[in-house]
């Protein structure tokens, strides 16, 4: 158990910064076990509970509570089980993404999602967060990859959801536990699907005058059919950024894209052209491709490298995550240029172009006064404008603490009470992450009030560990 | 309103025909505003209620309940948008499922789950059970292709779950809707991802002398990292039964394969050679590709019409639906066969082989006294055995009347304890298609107690329609 003020403020935040608490302690179970005995404790002294993997989210998922302990399952980290014959694994909350794929690549297999921080990330935070990555557009979510899952209810029982099969039986619990950011318990054995490897992957780079004409690349690559791995775009602001921070030799233009193809040979060398073809009607001024493993892991080093990046460019920024219909793209971002320039801020745009979603990056610098709360209104009124146009308030980093204001603008009251009737029933006393999600969280039946904290020792807690 | 005893038989089942209740009435809302007004009604006065479409579910999921009403909702069955560019449309529950395809085809556009009953089922009756269909092994179930929902609450109450974006927003209450079987609620509004149809279809018929060797090659197949859009395979007792209804042409033998690949022209041409020299390898004594549309409509038509064409060899049988793992499944039939012969009966099947779903057929004769149970019992003994494999007690068919004692075989009672946390915070009373995947339905804090019916006049039914 971690008590001490120093340590503690190691994990006062996750990827978002702009918000912090110092938990009361961080407990670092090593077993299912262990986290019964941990979140028994807690439903009975009633103290909130807050499960942590490497702590890279980005909506503050993983921020803790003031009164509340930090469960860490870092030294949950062992790969249990690897079945090549029917493509599964099963893990714990605590491996780290890129090391499923680095297990079972000797058999020609991968684990398909891959947020930016598979390096570190956790695959226990993946499935809190339902997390994307580049490879979504074809693959789908983290949630399209979890067969099964084990699971510390917020009462301390162990349950297990779903099963080793293509189709749900009863009820999808497995989907509804995964992006529920930690609110409705605790994973502690994660059976994963995996992917064979395809036969060849391309990956190719067009640079265009305007975003404009980038999107509507993305546009008509989509409608010829082509689902392509990625697509990726970059405005301008984030090409130099990336430059700045990696030299992955972009050309500086006003928007980039890359397009990756897998699958057998003969498609993608069928589709490449095609894609490129694409790129030069819709007025491309270079199009070239990865002529090897190297250029191309370059060129995705560049866009992985992009969200860290700006800070070369800009002493703060908010990274912003919203979801658009694919046809609004050109509209979406002559609009975030306008609300940008209105409030006399610089934002970046990186997108997974090929499902819509957006990262616009709103750049400013905390100690010029006013500026921090402009750049905040500014990174809100994007997301309004993705509701508005028929679009969604995080395509992949999720709600947590940062987005739940946003809530209101993408759901009417009732439908925010039908998601509460779940919490409610599965955590009646909101200890299991609390404060995350729901802008008013919902008094649960005759059980709510206020948290009575008690000291740590007398929940018995400091006897673990 | 129907109340006319002869009309109401109609009603009496749906696909699982081996039980039947009357209902008191059957009410054919044709507005989400009509289905609110039935709900609340129904809830005040505690009156149990099903939803149905089309009644072509074939685990008895539609089953009337004998003090309820049956709302159907195959008035409400309108097209309300096609969005080509954004690959949408939205339909009332009642539209016909390959009324969709029909709809986008036009535009090269297709939905992708295809039930054997496409031609009569609902969307709405497809939500409620996660309906699959031969595609989906490279397409994936109903609920990967529903984005978001209109739904009346078991308490009468109008939502809306999920949103036009990739990525669920908050909890995924469209993934734990689709598939509960209209235990949570009633779709009243429902809208689609619609899927670009793939430039090329090829459709590869193999006859080996057993299903070991048969599904040696649907091993190989997957292995060789190809995913076909459908393999289907059928054992000689289906391919006489599905001979003597549709004259499909198929050789027979021992076990047959349909193998169906999809994709850009090159890849289909690059990959069927491929899928051809793997069934040989194999051991297929004939290996045949439809050289036209007709040819291929042909062959898959005697395996869409398996189910129906076992009255042609035996005059009543059970379909049963379980999945294993692929790797399971020469074990799995030689288990099934000696099972049959301990039984005295004959077990027909049918397979979607890539994804591991058995459809056993277990013939027999109501006429001859005791055969009827003995086939249940050889029908559950199936699914154990499916269980203890690795696998489940259903890959696309539902839990609903028929399976709800397999569920206990296949889930410890803390874990079917959780998924009632679900039913009971949506409809604590049980009046929403009650009786249905649980087998000890959950007491829900203090408002349970036995159903107190009601006249139909007292709960004010009869002034609509």
């Amino acid at each position: 158990m971690i008590t001490g003020a120093e340590q503690l403020r190691t994990y006062e935040c996750d990827g978002l910064t702009n918000f912090r608490v110092v938990p009361q302690a961080v407990l670092l179970p090593t077993s299912a076990a262990q986290v019964q005995q941990i979140v028994r404790l807690c439903a009975r002294e009633r103290i909130p509970f807050v499960a942590r993997g490497s702590g890279t989210g980005l909506s503050g998922g993983a921020l803790p509570h003031e009164r509340g302990v930090v469960i860490s399952l870092t030294r949950m980290s062992r790969i249990l089980e690897v079945d090549i014959p029917n493509a599964r694994v099963v893990v714990e909350p605590g491996v780290i993404n890129a090391q499923v794929s680095d297990r079972v690549a000797p058999h020609g297999y991968f684990y398909a999602p891959d947020p930016s921080s598979q390096s570190v990330c956790t695959i226990g935070g993946n499935v809190a967060e339902n997390a994307g990555g580049a490879h979504c557009l074809k693959y789908g979510f983290t949630v399209t990859h979890v067969l099964a899952l084990e699971v510390v209810l917020p009462d301390g029982s162990l349950v297990h959801l779903g099963a080793d099969a293509p189709d749900p039986v009863g009820y999808d619990l497995v989907g509804v536990f995964t992006g529920a950011e930690g609110t409705l318990g605790i994973a502690t054995k994660i059976t994963l699907r995996i992917t064979k490897r395809p036969e060849a992957v391309e990956t190719l780079l067009a640079a265009f005058a305007t975003t404009d004409e980038a999107g509507q690349a993305v546009s008509e690559i989509i409608a010829a059919g082509i689902l392509p791995a990625a697509i990726e775009m970059m405005d301008a602001l984030a090409i130099e950024a990336a430059e700045a921070a990696v030299h992955a030799g972009y050309p500086r233009c006003g928007g980039l894209l890359l397009v990756e193809l897998d699958g057998v040979s003969e498609e993608v060398a069928e589709l490449m052209p095609e894609v490129e073809r694409i790129c030069r009607q819709c007025g491309a001024q270079q199009v070239r491709r990865a002529r090897s493993e190297s250029e191309r892991a370059l060129l995705w080093k560049g866009r992985k490298a992009a969200f860290a990046a700006m800070g070369r460019i800009s002493p703060n920024y908010i990274v912003q995550d919203g979801v658009i219909p694919r046809t609004a793209l050109p509209a979406v971002l002559r609009e975030i240029e306008r609300l940008g320039r209105a409030a006399g801020l610089r934002v970046a745009n990186v997108f997974h172009a090929g499902d819509g979603n957006l990262h616009p990056l709103v750049l400013y610098d905390r100690k010029i006064p006013g500026e921090e709360e402009r750049a905040e209104r500014l990174a809100f009124d994007i997301l309004r404008l993705c509701v508005a146009m028929g679009g969604s308030i995080t395509g992949e980093h999720g709600v947590g603490r940062e987005k739940m204001e946003a809530m209101n603008v993408m759901f009417a009251e009732p439908d925010l009470e039908t998601m509460q009737l779940v919490r409610c029933a599965f955590d009646p006393d909101r200890l299991s992450n609390p404060d995350k999600i729901f802008p008013r969280p919902r008094l649960c039946a005759e059980r709510t009030g206020p948290y009575e904290p008690h000291p740590l020792e007398r929940a018995g807690l400091a006897e673990f560990f």
